[in-house]
């Protein structure tokens, strides 16, 4: 039996290990620092109150129940040194005779730590928790405040990036404003909350069509977000927004959603990274130069015709990556030539609130409800797990019925100015 | 307006504070240091991972939207000066005309704080997600395990206290190792598991009918639960119980629900604190020698002829004496005469695990399903919002049918080996 370990249990690592389920001759490892799988997509939802964790997470254990021929570890991978065949992790060194990468990718914030100290990610579960106790603790805050201009700081929100995760987050946000907090916090006026979206671009939506990109700026603007284009966030203390123009803004709660890279992996520094992190693989998912090691998903820069500069970094491409290798591993079993990857496009969509998204599928670029009902049973349906999907789909028709957010635990406690006081206090002493 | 501050959002303050609702001379404050209620008595079910922290907590701004009356505020009371109306709090110091002291019980460790340290609680959702996490690393940490001896000591489960809560964590656990964890670890042996109950009396449920008592120790010993009674817990470092006799017991899980004793408040140490932490009311719940100051739910010490220690510390006195208190302010209102509290005993329950439970109700004393379903429906009926009582009734009906419990995320990474060396992530609390 071949060992192949897979690094990461993304939607990629999961594609492939469950092909591999059939394979005769291939023993898996799988490995991810989480015991969970987390569908990314939603955890918007989580951050803004719509969905629970468990609703967006499921235990990989579950997902291979019965699968002797996968083998799950929770670690977290230190390094690799693909020359020894080798991956070092916090539970000791693994061997393999198959590597593939598919750890991902994660927040960039293009080298400006202060950014990176103050802002709010949405790449995690815990990145979600943190947003959602940071939003609601900066409330309880304001109405303890008599100061106006704190006051306004503390209930402002912004958002940075302009693509789905960013549109998705401003438009949940707009609605917690218009129908939701002004029922739970009536000392409050929320006809003085501002909601920023700063794109850095001339245009929304970017990797989609020119129709979505209109159609998804005109539904922001209808929902009272205030959509900046063509602007960049200079620099944030935690406080104050600063725009390059030299704007300042107040606001204590700003979710930087403006670009990812590949999760960094020391040992492979030496073989073809390229930009924004993301490892050089070839139509086969092979790392160039490394006959056994591959890379899927969004931590693979793998290029076609269409796609000079790789594929998009989104769940779709890791699956069809993730399929595709393990059909290829497969065919190796039954001594037949490997295929290459070729992407499908399936088209890509952005919901922003209740009743609005934006779809460019096949051709056709269309938006408003129906948009909206084919966003909510895409996501729906790729749920991980029967009782995901109910939960779920119960609590979307409640808000629905509503226009409420039925959660609002603060369950990880977290605010961005206790973290200035701790460590200030730190370099008194 | 008089202006009462409630102390504490459990099942008293928010009885109280309902009733206030319909007060015209009263403004009521309600503090609590979470924004949410808490239904304790189902918290062992979060721990065991059968429902999420949404399901058994409710945010108490919801419970009181569109109730100008009540008002709200999130933040910890740090003491009090009853002598100067006056109580000092994380937000600043908050005045009243009447306090109401409705701020619960914690875990009572009688003084040895190697156990404190060591040991997870069952007081709080925080709480509840410790033990899911720790048990859940664990279970991790024993496959990376060579040695036998680390292996047992790290999948191992103790309790500590023969009382509800005790048999209720007994019996869950019991079932996640006869019929969930093997499918999920099939690398362990979870015929090595043991599940110690230890109860330092002479009989389980000291507090219910002998009946319950026998009853409830015949269905803890089906289920495969080592059960000692007269069995003192002396010490515990962490990996090793050491029992009053001398015997050492390999052990990395011990939850501690051996006693509560009430939640200290500096400023009122000087006003008649009794047994057990809590403060001496009258017949009318109030504090001695303060007329303006009264106490409900755990931290109340009041007694009747039944009970000439006090009322047993739990949610249905607490409800009682906060509607009661509720209802003799308004007859200030009306000028009418206040009435003395008088408790109705509702009887006592105990489930242990699928299908079992006991009861003492009215006289009657029964065990099995009709007890478990009862159990069921009442915990079921109780809980704050109609949503989460649809997902609580899903989730149990689906772990009835499947023996399964659907939930495991580590959401609150924890370990109590790290505990010391990092006060484990600051970004938790």
């Amino acid at each position: 039996m071949k060992r192949v370990v897979i690094i990461g249990a993304g939607f990629g690592g999961l594609a492939l290990a469950k092909k591999l389920q059939k394979s005769t001759q291939y023993q898996v490892t799988l490995l991810d620092k989480n015991n969970f799988h987390t569908f990314q997509p939603l955890l918007y939802q989580v951050a803004t109150g719509g969905l629970e964790p468990g609703n967006i997470a499921y235990p990989v254990r579950r997902i291979f129940r019965d699968q002797s021929k996968i083998n799950f570890k929770m670690c977290e991978v230190k390094g690799v040194d693909p020359l020894a065949n080798k991956i070092f992790t916090t539970i000791g060194d693994i061997d393999y005779d198959i590597m593939v990468l598919a750890q991902g990718a994660k927040t960039n914030f293009f080298g400006n730590e202060q950014i990176a100290k103050h802002s709010l990610t949405l790449k995690s579960v815990t990145d979600s928790l943190d947003f959602r106790s940071n939003l609601i603790q900066n409330l309880e805050s304001a109405i303890n405040t008599m100061d106006e201009h704190d006051r306004s700081s503390m209930i402002n929100v912004a958002i940075v990036g302009g693509g789905p995760a960013g549109l998705e987050m401003a438009g949940a946000i707009a609605e917690m404003r218009n129908y939701v907090l002004p029922k739970d916090y009536p000392e409050l006026d929320f006809s003085l909350m501002r909601i920023y979206l700063f794109e850095a671009g001339n245009k929304l939506l970017s990797s989609m069509s020119a129709y979505s990109s209109k159609k998804s700026l005109e539904y922001l603007t209808s929902l009272g977000i205030e959509v900046r284009l063509n602007t960049q966030v200079k620099n944030y203390d935690g406080k104050i927004i600063e725009l390059a123009d030299g704007t300042k803004i107040p606001c204590q709660t700003l979710m930087w959603t403006a670009g990812v890279k590949g999760n960094d992996l020391p040992g492979m520094d030496m073989f073809s990274h390229l930009k924004g992190g993301r490892i050089e693989v070839d139509q086969f998912n092979r790392v160039n130069n490394l006959p056994n090691v591959f890379a899927i998903g969004d931590i693979a820069l793998q290029v076609d015709e269409v796609n000079p500069k790789g594929f998009p970094m989104m769940a779709t491409v890791a699956i069809q990556q993730g399929k595709h290798l393990g059909e290829n591993l497969l065919r190796s079993e039954n001594q037949k030539d490997w295929v290459p990857f070729k992407y499908f496009n399936k088209g890509a969509m952005a919901t922003i609130g209740r009743n609005r998204a934006v779809a460019d599928i096949a051709g056709f670029k269309f938006g408003g409800v129906f948009a909206w009902f084919l966003w909510m049973f895409v996501h729906i349906i790729s749920l991980v797990g029967y009782r995901n999907k109910i939960v779920s789909f119960i609590n979307w028709v409640e808000n629905y019925i509503n226009y409420d957010r039925p959660l609002g635990l603060i369950i990880r406690k977290y605010k961005r100015s206790k973290v200035d006081k701790v460590e200030e206090q730190t370099i008194l002493e």
